[in-house]
């Protein structure tokens, strides 16, 4: 797709330096830029790339350099980028129909696109538009909302909701049973049937991998726009608010609630029943063991040492208390020494 | 499924406050119930909630309260929910026979239920009522014990057996390599042959996206009814006890043997060839490095602070050895004062 | 397979101490084998079972003791086991051809293998002796070199690289998007569409729901001889050298660079935009939330605890720098009392 700065413009605004019907095909990074390349700098500490970068053009915000062919200035260049990079890379096109190698047994929109060994149960209903990848295992009543896109291998139950325009990465898992038992005297286990179902909104994309549990009873909610990358773990009757994004590797646990706009950073753990409030902000690596009743920044991780000086240091970990208590002994010696002065 | 008290009670025991005709046909909260709906409460933190719900009956322990339309009381509650819901919510049937696109090599039983693309391979035995998702692949040489059920998408590797009235969920990988390597001088790494099996007993749940590795030499060994939540890693040679029950994001290294009726939080980590005795309760996000050979409760995660108290504590901990250091110091200069009285 | 001691020396070298001819035919542990089994002492731990073992010889680095049959002696026995085990034990054999039910739209090898409900994309190209296990997904325009083997159920998105002599596990996941999105004012993200590819070189393994993600721009690079275990993440524009090898659960952010030859331990989490040299060891549990420049072993984890010691010392974690100034005002007021004297 061949696009001129002024189109580009006119679309989504900015301000152009120099000539507005400068042409760009690719979107690229100043770096590996070449001729027809639209590449842009969001990030101040690569502003001196742009001496050096073979660009057509640049996404940027503050003002332009001598030697840049054209510039395109807009305040948030990040954001700008991802628009027109949406714009140049659609998603690929996808052929309408259903392969012959699929098991349909619900409902598909003619427009939607069934790709091959897929299985659509009974009852489930997929949108316009939407598109199922290669070995999906889509089962009874499940809904699909239009211009939503699985990946190959992707595992939805019985049941879910999915709503428009999600995108749904291969592995990905939706609406497994939550892991609820009651436990017998001598120590085994008896099931507690997972009723529930997932209800995802609109705009979600769910990472490889990622599995996400039905409600044990009431289900589990991941509201509109929340992005959740690959391998994190949702367990039964979680909620999650609106545009929170999650970093891979985070596991959150039953019944926890989880407020708008918060991140989580990427192998955090947050356990069972607590609330987090909206634009909470987890650092990676922290465990979260309290609920967080207020918007922040909140971090858990420990620094790592050289292994010899992790060994010297972390060691002490098992002695903080006896630590305190020579420090408080010490205080209360030393307060006894002054008052005899 | 309607059920009356009497007929619950004559089932599993209990004593019935109220009319024993009352006819229940769902399980719910007490907050959720309507009419018709049986609830429970098990937590007293949700006591109050008596007053106000809409159930039909309560299953609970202490007695009933006034303006309850009816009860059921039993010394465990949630234990005696477990089995009426399981009795109400039968898992889905599946209707026996092989789907015409399901391509079988082994031996299935005239029972079993084989869903749509599902791969079983030469010499594997499929029990009495056992149930494959679409889409699962199912190596050579598998032996699946009657009444277990696989969801959509399971892959065991050959050699594996599984037990009967097993549940694996979507994405679970049974019987992959162990990762075993000898290293070369230069740093390459040679495989050595993972020729071991996996052996899984009756009444094991295994959740969505674990992966159960098969023995190096000798087997990875899963007890009855252990049950394993979503995205657990077991590596090669692990055995787990009888009962023992984990939670999401837990990794298990190789060879590491855990005792019976043990718990798992969350995210915890136990490194390779440890023991652990029976009833073993390990916290979430605990890192595991030595092995623990009584029964108990043990911890290590981390409290997390706000981001500006984490950076000025946390940093604290490379120096901790420094700090014991001072105080030791501390101590000598003040009992040498204190000498000079 | 039937070998005799003097075959297997005039294969990989080393020294008989017994009869040449002895013949083995499996390879066993010291403590289960029987006769035919060729078993090894690597770990010095396990020398005590030379005197009971039943195996027919076994590969070792020390003197040979009395009342062993027959041994191989070589400097490297863990090493020279693995070799001979590879070659006990050849991959099982694959019937070339592909499995009607497989939908083939590019190229594939008269050689490889391509089994039930595969889908092989259009313009992908599958080398010589190449195995696809069951429901695999491979997308489009992806090349898979020679004999590399796919296990059942694992996705390759368009475009990916995999080059020859790989092993796959199922349920990975190869060339998902990376989480890239730049956020609007009111806290929506926006998509940042991902149009890198996954570069992975010859002999590399990768384990089961191991995930790799696409680049964002350029490529994420798996390099030659890398092993990856099971559930593994791996972010977009990470680069990770030649013969690194990381064990389960290991989560790494994006356009990290991780040098040759490194070890990750179990569990262990490295940032993004971070650079790891050559040989860096990092244990199980660490978070690595900055670069290593130099070679050596690192640590992060911490110890775990009975609960109630738990629970005395890690609180104290909330309070090191209040620790730390009070041992500041101490050594003040100690050093005025001294002075005084």
């Amino acid at each position: 797709m061949e696009l001129r700065l002024d189109q580009i413009v006119a679309r989504f605004g900015g301000e152009i330096v120099g000539a507005g019907d400068t042409v760009v095909s690719h979107v690229a990074t100043l770096e590996s830029a070449g001729t027809g390349d639209l590449a842009f700098l969001a990030n101040p500490k690569y502003r001196h790339q742009l001496q050096t970068t073979r660009a057509a053009a640049v996404i940027m915000a503050g003002p332009a350099v001598d030697g840049l062919t054209a510039a395109i200035l807009t305040p948030q260049p990040y954001l700008y980028y991802a628009r027109v990079a949406q714009l140049i890379n659609p998603p690929p096109r996808a052929e309408p129909g259903i392969h012959p190698s699929a098991v349909v047994e619900g409902d598909v929109a003619a427009t939607a696109s069934i790709g091959p060994n897929v299985w659509v149960g009974e009852g489930s209903r997929i949108g316009e538009r939407v598109v199922l990848g290669a070995n999906c295992s889509i089962a009874a009543d499940v809904e699909i909302g239009s211009d939503s896109r699985l990946a190959a291998n992707v595992a939805v139950y019985s049941g879910s909701r999915i709503g428009a325009r999600c995108l749904l990465h291969s592995g990905a898992v939706i609406g497994t049973d939550g892991f609820g038992f009651a436990r017998e005297a001598e120590g085994a286990w008896v099931k507690i049937p997972q009723i529930g179902r997932v209800l995802i909104g609109d705009d979600v994309e769910i990472g490889a991998g990622t599995t996400i549990d039905r409600g044990a009873l009431g289900d589990t909610v991941i509201a509109d726009g929340v992005k959740l990358d690959n391998q994190i773990q949702v367990g039964h009757n979680v909620r999650i608010g609106a545009h929170t994004a999650m970093a891979g590797c985070v596991g959150i646990a039953g019944s926890a609630v989880i407020g708008q706009r918060c991140t989580v950073g990427g192998g955090a753990v947050i356990l069972g029943h607590l609330h987090l409030a909206d634009d909470v902000n987890v650092s990676a690596g922290t465990l979260v063991a309290k609920s967080i009743p207020n918007a922040g920044t909140y971090s858990g991780a420990v620094p790592f040492l050289e292994h010899g000086g992790w060994l010297k240091n972390f060691s002490r970990l098992r002695h903080l208390d006896a630590m305190a208590d020579k420090i408080r002994a010490l205080e209360q010696r030393l307060a006894a020494l002054e008052k005899k002065k």
